[in-house]
């Protein structure tokens, strides 16, 4: 077997044949390997590095005295550092795993996005989990920044999880259970010592003795940033950060804490890093300076021939992310359409494909030439001395008698016609195709070996291929070609195709599935089949799912694993979490829609199917058996103490803990309605409460769903339980809304509560970026709001003032309009969006703040707007708007109108304000319909602008309580009729 | 070439195949490996252990700004525990260096005492240096005690320096050159933080800030240690260690401070200790136990025939220090004559040798039984009733009839006669022998795997042969046999003897020389040999080395060396300290008397002469560089800035301060003489003061010699030089003493300020434990004092109560008392060894405070005693002393005395007494000469005791003044004539 000592030995001796430097781990606690400098401090600027290194990382928050089987306070990292990029870090770390003797043509290796940033050290970079056969095993990171500066070249990242994968290649459950060295078990070796560490975490340090060591160390860091030593100020930096660690173990770190510690350690690592790039430019990069790829250089194929063939254009790239996958296609379509478009170049349809690994757009019948072209050069009038004519020819190159003359708006000039040949397809196609690959950008783009590109990941091949002919052109240091790159544990995992005719046969034929629609069908079709005799997939339900995984593999091979009944007793949305969420698994139902222990992966290419399924069911049980253990943990904690483990939980720095924001939770529900049921109140005591259970700790999506199942098992009624689930009811556009009233409140004082809190702080959002989800809490205070038409009464503009006036940080008028009239947008695009005429919801928007009341109002107006009585009071109420000068008071002297038309408006007029207002548009044509005739008769008789001024004002004090009749209820000059 | 990240890998690996668990370096800085856990609680209670480790190691105190060739911040060790001792550890590790690629058999590998202590961690152990071609690669020590604990089993630690093994190997001659992987440098990759780190230490560390994180470290692991929790209590005593050293390396360290951390941590680790061991035992002892190792049996062969044959008997040990070697050697000389005298078993001669790896004891013509014997048994008186005769020879198993009858004192008693015969020789042997090794023991022992034996090194095999027969026993789990070992280098280590006759031979056929005489012999007339035609070696001068080495090898193989003449810059002193101190090489002279470039060393079996001359030549190399380096900044460094270093450096915990005891030396020496020479004030002021020096640092022995080259650099006069190198002399037994007064008035305050001072806080020296060279400096004083006749006048016993009044501590009279009696012991002894009668010295010993003035009292008496006038004043004041009372005064009223010869001896005593007090004995006795005769009229004449009383009186009083006569010169009654 091998033990955890040789998996260790053998990568390390790997990498070393890989060229890389061993260096030991480093000699003060570190959270991760990325912390020694090894890493930190020699991935900034330009000297080559390539290091191999363990690292026993330290989390002090991970710390379970050893009792979680997947769990360690100090779990090993085998740390790999490749700088520059060497171009096929993939392949390489593939490598390693066969050095490990793990057969990576039989496993589902697979590369998921996975991107990495450390805030407090100013360091991001992007890449993916490696899985093996489900199992993370692996960060991959194309290091993109560090301490604020930006890596030029950028590194490769490595870090291997040393423990999961030697469980995983023992098949043993437990961490302790590891043959760390031959007849020695892990537990043997470090028991002791992962649960006294753990009791030191989480119980036994001295949190005022931390508290000094982390301002002792920070400012020892600071006096050696001062003097001009960055390596020993590193070493305090992460004497800091453990010390802080152990602090935040030990629950001791306050909401201003954190925030102030992190902006303190982003600004020394900071320092640190910058003062280290300087020391090493004054050394002269003692370890020489990496060279950036040369340009590469295109080669010219002569083709043959004339006639119109295909084009094939392929960007290989390293696993794209799904949804970045996607976008690449749609703008590769888009550019390549509108770049061939500025051609001469005929051509056919274009079709654009995207697999993780690559983009391909086919385009059909593409000419072997640009159309011939006749281009018209203006010269002087014909009309010109012949000087300027002569002038005229000789800067055209041609003789005076080779003029000819055109028409330029009816004024007679000599021009000069060229006839100008097509180019040949390559060369046209070289230049479309070369701005469309460089062009290429994403989302969240990096950067790699390459000089001048950046994308979602690198991009390591292009194949340009016309008919047979390759289509010569580069983009910075690469060069398209006609060979392409399959599965990487195909045998030849490079293949040179013969045109562009057979290029889709070609992948094909070796497994690649380039159309996503073909793969969805594979997955789809193959999965079902998996279950077809004792359960279903829901595929609708599962189509987003089902949409990722299309574009997680290449060759889509689902198969069906169990996994023990036992673990059916969990809440079925932990197991679909888990299924879901961190497994991309495919939960199988019983025609009721009840769970069965199957779930269906879909494995890239052909492996072992066997070896892949118990893979992945070791996997699924490690993570249900993870669950389970937190789900009784959970079972065993009272929600009161559960609550009160929310003071140690930050919800912004400014907005105070989740304890604070539970309290103005319930303060506010309990306050919108005027007799909350004891159901309300003492969901208010909970709500939120099960954040601070272990399970949504570990995955916060079952926040509310956790509460409902632990508040009924330590004895809540069930309608509390369902309330401080439905608090958490929407948890996203087109989920469940709350049921109940009591749910309901919660769910409003939530959403109203962050609305408030975020918009003055960090404010609301703005285009695409929105990282607290404040248009989702609108969305979901809209959605709220109009279930519950019981509640229409409630004004949430109203609320959120309370909410506001809430919070501990003062909330201005202007960000409380800013709020109200976000809404109000967000409810018209709703509306709209459902189909309401953009006019009546608009009429209605007044009432944003009550959104259910504005349904109500739409609802009528719907009726309304077919009945002339509506339609002649609208219409006479609007008629009197037009001609009121604006500030126009409603008030009147009646003794000024004499006419008997205005007498009698007069006396209508009064009649209906003699009644109580309407509550809605019915109630209110029922009761001012009676004006309409009147206020016709009025225009019909009388003069309004009477030369005496005492009486047009009068007539106009009277038409302006026309004017506002039902101003309450609409914004009348909005409805168009 | 061998990496040196490659020869870390081959040693891992390497060890790991042995068994050896890898584990990871300290996550928090540590001095040495030793203090990882893996080590220090490891080798805890019973449990079985096998590791293998990297551990960079952390000195602050060794920083240099990476400016050293070879001394680091931070060193790299390879550490290897074996617990329990595999029984061939020796052996196992030779196989590391054959991994490590170094020929073992070509290359000269040497085990070397060294014993390593630790006493902030309550540790020790016994082991050696193993030196490679002179180069020290590795610690070896067998680990007896840890936090206080003794340890059982103990366990084998073996400590590479990985830099210094690499520099060898690949024959670089700065650390910075190591190629440390592939085409990079250690400095490339090391360089900058070797600097940065030695900035830290040495110039920015913030010293308040690492006070306050010792005191908080040290609170921490104490609060552990009350929660039970060794683990992390063990890290935080690991960072008080490393928050002390940097606080050391800044200078900041005051003597009080010293002595309160080292106990504090030495407290602290043991507490650590003991809760890891009880900690264990709860758990069960997860590693199992180790099981001792069972004794042995013995195998029984029938010897055939009856002539006497030799025995032989080889005790095979590891290599033993030279002193201990040459102790067992005279102990199983005396046991072995001893115990074989207490059988009947007839013998001849017997001899015992010894060399580091055997005790081989060889006895002639060993009779092959026992001498026959009766034994007679005595029973009841032979007049005995009936019933009391049967019941004899019933409990002696014989009839009534054939008991006999003898007598005693006699009285007839009945007795048996047993006629025993004598036992076969290898049953007698077999005990003798069993004893003999058995009972071996060294000044300083230590315990291996073997679970009852204890020496001053592991016994590891035992022959014993009584002609072809090997004499049955066994000691523990050793057993007796035929096969014994030879060099470890040899095709066949171990080979079996024929006959106890042969053995010799097999011996010294296999290249080992048993006998030490042989031995020095060879190496004398190999040295000789050697350098005959370009110079000389002092043999005599070099005789101790000579000694030692001659208990380093088995078979000694001398080479000759040579080093760059440019190294004959530096003192002469500092050559040949480290040839012989530190290498024990021979040094090579011209017919000077002055230093050649040339060195004898000595190796061990047959080597590649050329390989270990040129590796022992590497290391001479290194280490002249290392001291030109130093010899370098010493002179770049004012006398006055060496001196204020003193301020750093601790004498003991209790007197201060060097510079504390130098400022009490320079006071005392110049409070002396009543009118100090410029020079003294001079000399005073700097006295001592190389002790700030980094050469000196280094070789303290080198003190005083580099005081004079210093000095006289820094532009001082060549006698207050001279002065200054004085002081430290005279530095052993035999040692050259100050030749001018000013380093004589030095010398003698260095040493009355360490023996008041030393007496006082430590006490005196008893037996052989000496620590501190009280008995040496006392020897010293005597030894100065009588070089300098003109300072006779000075006292030393008042002056020790002068340098007494100056200590920072109160010196007791009592102490003073004992102190002033310990130097007339000391002189005593050095008078009566100079051949002086014991008498003499004797009655000189109340001048034991003038050693001086008791060397002139001495050499008169010499003369004197010869003379009558001298003999018959010695015998009247003897005779007047013999006859007066203890506590008669010397006072009579003469008045009283009527009689001639009273009245004569009266006016002879008072005449003497008129005369001024005699300085010596030649004056004394010119003077007082003539009472010789009155004295003999008056006992010839008068009757001393008249009746009456006051007559009486008178007489007595009168021969009490005869009687203190010359009682300041001597002390007559001692003196027998």
């Amino acid at each position: 077997m091998l033990t955890m000592q040789d998996a260790i030995g053998r990568l390390t001796a790997y990498w070393t044949d890989q060229g890389c430097l061993v260096v030991q781990p480093m000699n003060t606690e570190v959270g991760a390997g990325t912390l020694n400098p090894a890493t930190f401090l020699r991935v900034l600027g330009p000297e080559p590095w390539r290091v191999v290194y363990v690292e026993p990382s330290v989390r002090p928050d991970d710390s379970r005295y050893g009792e979680n089987p997947n769990r360690l306070q100090t779990h090993t990292q085998l740390q790999v550092i490749l700088k520059p990029d060497p171009g096929n870090p993939q392949e390489l770390y593939l490598g390693s795993l066969t050095a490990l003797g793990i057969d990576v043509t039989a496993h589902d290796v697979r590369f998921v996005e996975d991107n990495w940033a450390s805030p407090a050290l100013g360091a991001w970079g992007l890449g993916w989990e490696v899985w093996l056969d489900g199992l993370e095993i692996t960060q991959f990171t194309y290091f993109q920044q560090a301490g604020g500066l930006n890596l030029d070249p950028p590194s490769v990242e490595i870090t291997y999880g040393i423990e999961r994968i030697v469980m995983a290649l023992q098949g043993v459950t437990h961490f302790k259970e590891i043959e760390y060295a031959e007849g020695v078990s892990y537990g043997e070796v470090f028991g002791q010592s992962e649960y006294e560490m753990s009791r030191y975490y989480l119980d036994d340090a001295d949190v005022p003795a931390n508290r000094r060591l982390l301002e002792i160390y920070a400012a020892e860091a600071q006096r050696l940033i001062d003097a001009g030593l960055p390596v020993p100020a590193h070493t305090y930096v992460l004497k800091c950060s453990q010390a802080f660690n152990v602090l935040d173990s030990r629950g001791a770190v306050s909401t201003a804490d954190r925030a102030a510690e992190f902006a303190r350690m982003r600004r020394l690592a900071g320092d640190v890093a910058r003062l280290w790039q300087t020391r090493r430019e004054e050394l002269g990069h003692p370890l020489g300076v990496v060279t950036p790829l040369p340009p590469a250089a295109a080669e010219q194929e002569a083709p043959l021939g004339d006639e119109p063939r295909t084009l094939v254009f392929e960007i290989g790239t390293e696993e794209m992310p799904p949804a970045e996958a996607r976008a690449a296609r749609a703008q590769v379509l888009r550019e390549l359409t509108e770049r061939l478009a500025g051609t001469r170049l005929a051509h056919g349809d274009i079709r654009v494909h995207a697999t993780p690994r690559r983009l391909i757009a086919v385009v059909a019948e593409v000419a072997a030439r640009e159309d011939d072209h006749v281009r018209t050069v203006k010269g002087p009038k014909a009309a010109a001395p012949q000087q300027a004519v002569a002038g005229f020819a000789r800067s055209q190159g041609v003789a005076v008698d080779s003029l000819r003359t055109a028409d330029f708006g009816g004024v007679p000039h000599l021009v000069v016609e060229r006839h100008e040949a097509g180019r040949a397809a390559p060369a046209v196609l070289g230049e479309v195709l070369a701005k469309v690959a460089g062009g290429l950008r994403s989302a969240k783009n990096m950067r790699w070996s390459d000089p001048n590109l950046s994308f979602t990941r690198p991009i390591r091949w292009l194949v340009a291929l016309w008919g047979d002919w390759t289509v010569p052109f580069t983009v910075s240091a690469l060069r398209a070609g006609r060979d392409t790159r399959v599965l990487r544990t195909a045998a030849r995992p490079r293949i040179s195709v013969a045109s562009a005719e057979t290029f889709m046969e070609t992948l094909a034929i070796n497994g690649v599935v380039a159309d996503a629609e073909d793969r969805r069908e594979l997955i789809v079709t193959g999965a079902q089949d998996l279950v077809w005799d004792t359960g279903r997939i829901d595929i609708a339900g599962e189509s987003a799912l089902i949409e990722t995984i299309t574009y997680l593999v290449e060759q889509p091979t689902p198969l069906l694993g169990t996994f023990d009944e036992r673990y059916l007793e969990l809440p079925a949305a932990v197991l679909t979490t888990v299924m879901r969420k961190h497994q991309r698994y495919l939960a199988v139902r019983d025609a009721d829609g009840a769970l069965l222990p199957l779930f269906v992966t879909v494995a890239n290419g052909q492996v072992d199917v066997e070896l892949v399924r118990a893979g992945n069911e070791a996997v699924l049980r490690a993570r249900y058996e993870d669950a389970a253990f937190f789900y009784r943990a959970d079972r065993q904690t009272p929600p009161a103490a559960m609550r009160e483990r929310l003071r140690r939980l930050t919800f912004t720095d400014k907005l105070g803990s989740m304890a604070d924001r539970a309290d103005r939770i319930a303060a506010l529900a309990t306050s919108l309605v005027s007799d909350p049921s004891p159901t309300l109140l003492r969901a208010a005591e909970l709500v939120k409460f099960d954040l601070g259970a272990q399970l949504v700790t570990e995955m916060t999506g079952l926040a509310g769903v956790m509460a409902r199942d632990y508040a009924l098992h330590a004895g809540e009624s069930r309608a509390v339980a369902q309330a401080v689930y439905e608090a958490e009811l929407p948890r996203h556009a087109g989920d469940e809304l709350p049921a109940g009233e009591p749910g309901a409140l919660l769910s409003l004082a939530d959403r109203l509560d962050l609305v408030a809190g975020l918009a003055a702080t960090v404010g609301l959002p703005t285009g695409s970026s929105d990282p607290f989800a404040v248009r989702r809490a609108v969305l979901g205070l809209i959605a709220v709001h109009r279930a519950h038409p019981a509640l229409s009464g409630i004004s949430l503009t109203a609320a959120l003032a309370t909410a506001a006036a809430a919070q501990p940080v003062d909330v201005p008028e202007r960000v409380l309009a800013d709020a109200g009239d976000f809404l109000a947008r967000r409810l018209e695009q709703v509306l709209v969006e459902e189909g309401h005429p953009v006019d009546r919801v608009r009429a209605v928007l007044p009432h944003a703040g009550r959104p259910a009341f504005a349904d109500l109002l739409l609802a009528q107006l719907g009726r309304l707007v077919a009945e002339r009585e509506f339609l002649a009071l609208a219409e006479a109420i609007q008629r009197a708007r037009r001609i009121v000068p604006d500030g126009t008071a409603a008030a009147y002297d009646p003794a000024l109108l004499k006419e008997p038309a205005e007498v009698t408006l007069h006396e209508a007029v009064r009649a209906v304000r003699a009644q109580p207002a309407p509550a809605d548009l019915s109630g209110f044509t029922a009761v001012a319909g009676r004006i309409t005739g009147p206020v016709r008769a009025f225009f019909d008789d009388v003069f309004v602008m009477a030369d005496d001024p005492a009486v047009r004002a009068a007539r106009l004090g009277l038409l302006a309580c026309v004017r506002d009749l039902g101003a309450d209820l609409l914004d009348w000059p909005r409805l168009r009729l």
